[in-house]
């Protein structure tokens, strides 16, 4: 594989070093540089783009335009909308007074397909991670004791009366959890979290340890 | 991950599917159409798009029209370049009496980084894979016996004197290669493929049957 180092060829013969034709270069360092993609796969990619018919190709284009032009985030709770306020925090039907804190998008709509909550949310945008330089300020947590603190700034203008912590059961997790939880005391809100324990569907013998304490301490009465 | 699946929610609460705003969705989709890209990933490259700065989300979005706007295949070699011919079919420094035959424009440019050939090449833009339907019509063979039937079709109009086959050592590799060498038989021009046998920089111990057998049956006098 040496031999496709762009290193000294042992015996140079052009002046000029080979490659593909710049606007192919340009669209694989494009590819390269999105998480996960390496630079083989980013030339598969663009090589997927060259052979594909134009408007196949240029739909990617498009939608990735379309993205950056028209979504934006909730005043309110900083999930994903393409208008001032996202369809869940202008529902007059939803329980304004309940809080749902998650770290992403994707998790508000992971909870929101189990039909099981009525209530309203708040994206973090992320977790705390001192390594990373991710303080409370870099997150959307001053936006959510705004909230909190002015019930004018709360959809309907009602005072939220329970925060429910949804955050991932990870050591960054919790530690957002713990800190929001301090936050919070001081405030007149229930606070909760979401429960923890054994997994629907798994089985007892190869839940790892950490499942089993959580089982064990949270279990509930029948 | 039961409860993530877009099925019938336990107890429906809303009668709006929850879902990412439209575009959004729609950005998913374009990803998760590339080749190796699944649905999750898909999620994961939509999403950074949407917290990337407009202008490096957007360079993906032009590298991608670039690309379809400025690309083609070179008339002669069937190489990608942004003109009628490419840099190499264009060089008059090259030896345009020897074309080397490759599946991918990728071939060309790997062989191109040793620096050790001055010829020209041929891209077929595939192999033969009767399974796949491809058949010598669906890959550039037609154009490679143009070039070697009328030297007004090759660069500089020279008449090409050595074909030499670079086709991947692969069972489909050696299956167009022989479909080439009979073609090519019933015209004056020296055929050869590039060598086959040990990876320099390997091990003997550990190179498998089917690289020793090649090592044996061409061995080289020294």
């Amino acid at each position: 594989m040496a031999s496709r180092q762009p290193s000294t060829p042992p015996v140079p013969v052009g002046d000029r070093s080979p490659a593909y034709p710049k606007a192919v270069e340009a669209l694989i360092t494009e590819f390269a540089s999105l998480p996960g993609i390496g630079r083989r796969t980013a030339e598969r990619l663009a090589f997927h783009m060259l052979k594909a018919p134009a408007q196949e190709a240029l739909a990617l284009a498009g939608a990735i335009e379309a993205v950056k032009r028209t979504i934006r985030h909730c005043d309110r709770c900083w999930s994903l909308c393409d208008g001032p306020l996202c369809d869940l925090c202008a529902d007059p039907g939803r329980d304004r007074a309940t809080v749902l804190v998650v770290e992403q998008p994707k998790d508000l709509i992971a909870l929101e397909q189990t039909g099981m909550y009525r209530g309203l949310y708040h994206v973090l945008m992320g977790r705390l991670s001192p390594l990373d330089d991710v303080g409370p300020d870099e997150l959307t947590i001053p936006s959510l004791l705004d909230r909190l603190d002015h019930p004018d700034h709360n959809p309907g203008g009602v005072a939220v009366r329970e925060v429910i912590l949804g955050l991932n059961p990870t050591l960054e997790g919790d530690g957002t959890a713990l800190h929001l939880a301090e936050e919070l005391r001081a405030r007149a809100v229930a606070v909760s979290r979401l429960a923890r324990g054994l997994p629907s569907g798994s089985q007892l013998e190869y839940a790892n340890k950490a499942v089993l304490a959580d089982a064990i301490t949270g279990r509930q009465k029948v």
